[in-house]
């Protein structure tokens, strides 16, 4: 069947995840992204892509992906959707700096489309979103990474951003650590479908927008920060904060866990976690310090801008 | 009430854990135990005991806890479980040496019981097991630890140890990562109830005596391995296989993902979780390592005795 968007959501999908292995690259001018091509016997496949033991970046993915099948009992039940066939094309990346003061950071962009038994679209919709892990809270960071997906959204909808950094805020949360969140925030977005106001070119513009601001989002904290010195004790919190960032991607992610479920690659899944991560019995931060700051912004979200 | 049997399990197991924490101090010669006791909101509560950063013991925790109170919805669908109160009594510990050599150990003792409305016992069964998660295969130490616990079982039943050896192979798998164990197992058995051929009386000596196993099943596996020289190769298989066994816990292990969405006491029950950790990208042992001998021992289930 002839579908243009489809297609040109590939395309752009592969050209972002070329754009931002370059520019992370360059950012951290040692190491370089290794490629894993992947086939998926039930139907398309994916371009895993792993960068290790960088000047900067110490583990991190930047995966893209093209599948497509019959719709399973899984989905059905777990996802909720209904149909014949499936197809999804997204791009999911995380990145976990060696130096505590630079954050982690996750971005995801999807678009899904489903088929009737003629192979007609039935439905077709978006989603995405990004999110900053930092282990310090270093607010000008914060307030920069926020303000880019402000600008981005702002030109779409106002009523964007204060939606979108709300259900992030809702999202990333280890409800098991006193609703504590894996990070300070960012924007996340699902389920959008073309409607009266807004039509398909509308969101795929808008998850265009959104996946081509990654760089200026993310890179200048990098470029900011990467030389900061740093100590064994930056070290250790960094490893506890990533304990927490283990337990939410394999307790509560519901992406991590209907992939790991649904026979998905494994390697290419659980990229996410950490390199090196530490779990101590109760480990509490001195009070008053930056690391009890950091932790108080997780549990009280703050608006950044 | 009175019920002789709840109160002579409650007895054992603190019995129980006084002396498995004083047989683990002996071992590490250098740490000990700290406690912290808590109370349940909805009734009951635990003593959670910690060591950490001894000579022999990174991390570990021999908890116990005795908790009751009215069955919940999410009792009744998660653990199929149906009555107005219960009642529920266990020892359970995860001992992580610092040593490559000296495996990770887990053990889990515990009575249930269920009440109708005039606090009558309507139900009550048995469970428990230990298991084992070695990083080196050391041949000898496999069969002692699978030799003690066939022992305590045929004492009881012939057909209880190949059932329970067979029970626990089955349960410690990372079904994500090619049906890999978590480590070479032990025994594991759950919902043992009287009948009529074994009474209350049977199953409660039978767990007694697989939790009395426990300090002959593991102790001497640590004395032998305890001064065994490691480098940086050996401590980072470890920690790569650590990964796994947080994998198994955080993803599959029903007792964990339950106290966690039931509000249990998080700390306590991510006790178990190792100190440090490290998570590599398709990280795979060289051919003919010792590495890889220990893999296949996990991926194909082997008959120690």
């Amino acid at each position: 069947m002839n579908n243009p968007i489809k297609d040109s959501w590939i395309a752009f999908i592969h050209d972002l995840q070329n754009r931002i292995c370059t520019s992370l690259e360059a950012a951290d001018g040692q190491a370089h992204f290794m490629e894993d091509q992947w086939q998926r016997p039930e139907g398309g496949g994916g371009k895993t892509r792993v960068i290790a033991n960088g000047k900067v970046f110490e583990k991190g993915g930047v995966n893209t992906s093209v599948v497509y099948g019959p719709v399973t009992d899984a989905m059905r039940s777990q996802l909720k959707i209904d149909g014949e066939n499936w197809f999804a094309c997204g791009l999911s990346l995380v990145i976990h700096p060696l130096n505590p003061f630079v954050p982690t950071v996750h971005c995801n962009y999807r678009m899904f489309e489903m088929y009737d038994k003629n192979h007609t679209v039935t439905d077709r919709w978006f989603g995405g979103g990004t999110d900053l892990t930092p282990y310090y809270l270093i607010d000008e960071d914060a307030t920069h990474f926020h303000r880019t997906y402000k600008n981005v959204c702002d030109q779409f909808d106002p009523s964007f951003y204060p939606a979108f950094k709300r259900e992030c805020d809702h999202y990333f949360v280890n409800t098991h650590r006193n609703n504590e969140r894996r990070g300070i925030g960012g924007i996340f977005y699902d389920h959008q479908r073309p409607n009266e106001i807004n039509d398909v070119d509308f969101w795929f513009r808008f998850g265009q927008s959104c996946g081509n601001a990654f760089i200026s989002a993310y890179v200048p904290i990098v470029e900011k920060r990467k030389e900061m010195e740093w100590n064994a004790g930056h070290k250790h919190w960094q490893e506890i904060r990533r304990g927490r960032y283990t337990e939410f991607n394999l307790v509560h992610d519901r992406g991590t866990l209907f992939g790991l479920r649904t026979n998905g690659r494994t390697e290419s899944i659980l990229m996410s976690l950490p390199p090196t991560v530490r779990f101590e019995y109760n480990y509490q931060p001195a009070p008053g310090s930056e690391e009890e700051r950091l932790l108080d912004a997780c549990l009280r979200p703050k608006e950044w801008v």
